[in-house]
């Protein structure tokens, strides 16, 4: 049973996870990778997968056979185990509990060879309307607080697997790094009552020299301090807290913005690794005024090293104005 | 000018690093990368960098000259700027400062291809006393309320220079990790009364599972809740707030532990890269009673992905308990 381990002293919390256990010799090697040809998410492969959770395929064909356009199964070596309670332990002066919580993997498209950038964009609708209905779905269970969701696509960003996929990870905590943003929006909120992404919208689109796209009710910026090169952030332009409330139409100018964002990316930097995060409201907190969901993509072209580790600054080698020139003039 | 910019929602501060700036094209290749036989930190080559600001070398040898066993200069490619005021300025609802700073090396040994792991201890205890050195200097410059020592060694651990050497960056702004940590460790002493470090030296030594070696007032453990594979703290036994006011003698024990677990890291975890840290009080404080100096070394075994980006979650495949005991019974 993996464990949840919290710092006693910043209270940050920790998976030590045993489902993906490692002894020194074992780190160097990446015991998930597939081999060409062998891929477990390719179509024809679905009994090497855990049993579909969901998928998109046509009416009437069975779960877990050929044919579908998307498919959610269980990571195979989960973080975090679906199955038990919590139990919150004290050991001294540290807190533990029960590593509970739900590991999924979006099969984002039958081709391997596919990306984001390549698929149609309707292909990207059903994937950004997948993340929606996983979220929708996670929230009935109790246990659950937060539904994270992450892409990490290329080998230097994390992915272990090739096949174009995303995943979630359902917590019994809300994360930290949401915390910290739930925490500074509402100082924010209480000093000036506004939500503080829906003025930075309203000042990027008046300096203009941060935005990268700007269509159908979404903004692409480069945040004014990022902490990567070329990090993007991808917001709804009116305020929106709860990314699981998004419609159908919002889905597909949402889709528009992050294929034409990542088809940039690709094409200034050369097809980089990079990772997305999606942040959006806690799952037990109501519509809230001082939350706005947004999309951070941080493509993945410089080394985290001591100095980021130890002090919480990062070091950007470009800035974000350079970033996002070089990104909305690049030719559609 | 590098700047320092705050991001206006969570309050982090980034560099926007202009002496390193970098055009789409720059990334992937490492431009200061020495190439063999060519390194800028060798013997013969004082020339080749900044002037030295401070250098352990025989009595009447000129600076800047050969016959040294350690130097401290400027980094060549500075993250902050010696130079100039801060000159604090708003954008709307954003906050930037001039990236003043100091960013310097320490070039710990002639040996090019020597580590910390193979130096004799009193060429480590150099090293140490050289921090600490620095350290006094640099809380003369009132612009300054942190130094951040820290160590980069290996190329997948963001080293850009092989020759062995830790960095120190001085910065106008305690950084947002140590603040973290002060406000933790504060929360944790107005409940108890007690140092919560001190606290945990106390629980480790009587629990005993995550002790790697205790020896001469200086305990090296595995963090109970860490974000890395193999993550070790070094702390004092006894309370110490600020690393410079460390004596001889304990330089002398903590250099003995320093060499002993990194020789065990090496062997267990065959010659890792790896980062390290020093937290210790900013400048501008006074002895506190809550904050305890440590060094946090990091072996780079894993990648930092999407889901540790965006939650601050870590997912550690190795129980801190098993990487105490792997390191703690490798003979010496």
């Amino acid at each position: 049973m993996p464990e949840l381990r919290k710092d006693p002293v910043v209270g940050r919390w920790v998976i030590i996870s045993t489902e993906r256990a490692r002894r020194p010799s074992d780190f160097g090697s990446d015991p998930v990778r597939a081999k060409g040809g062998r891929c477990v998410f390719c179509p024809g492969n679905e009994g090497q997968t855990p049993p579909e959770i969901f998928a998109l395929r046509p009416p009437g064909t069975p779960a877990n056979t050929g044919g579908w356009s998307l498919r959610v199964v269980s990571n195979k070596f989960p973080a975090l185990r679906i199955e038990g309670e919590l139990e919150p332990q004290g050991e001294g002066l540290y807190d533990r509990m029960n590593g509970i919580g739900a590991h999924e993997v979006i099969i984002e498209t039958p081709e391997h060879t596919a990306t984001l950038a390549s698929l149609p964009e309707a292909a990207v609708m059903d994937v950004l309307w997948t993340y929606r209905e996983r979220m929708v779905d996670l929230k009935k269970d109790p246990r659950f607080d937060y539904v994270l969701i992450f892409k990490n696509h290329g080998e230097a960003a994390g992915a272990s697997l090739e096949h174009p996929h995303s995943q979630l990870i359902a917590t019994p905590i809300v994360p930290i790094m949401v915390e910290e943003e739930l925490e500074g929006a509402a100082r924010y909120f209480r000093r000036k009552e506004r939500c503080v992404w829906c003025d930075i919208v309203r000042q990027e689109r008046q300096a203009g020299g941060r935005v990268i796209l700007d269509a159908g009710g979404f903004i692409a910026v480069a945040p004014f301090a990022p902490r990567f090169p070329f990090e993007s952030w991808i917001l709804p332009t009116t305020h929106r807290s709860a990314y699981e409330e998004v419609g159908l139409e919002e889905v597909r100018a949402l889709a528009w913005i992050v294929v034409e964002l990542l088809r940039r990316m690709n094409r200034v930097l050369k097809d980089p690794p990079f990772n997305f995060m999606l942040h959006t409201a806690p799952l037990r907190e109501p519509s809230l005024d001082h939350y706005h969901w947004h999309l951070e993509v941080i493509p993945k072209l410089t080394k985290v090293a001591g100095f980021e580790w130890g002090s919480g600054f990062f070091i950007n080698p470009t800035p974000p104005e350079d970033a996002a020139r070089y990104l909305r003039e690049e030719p559609a």
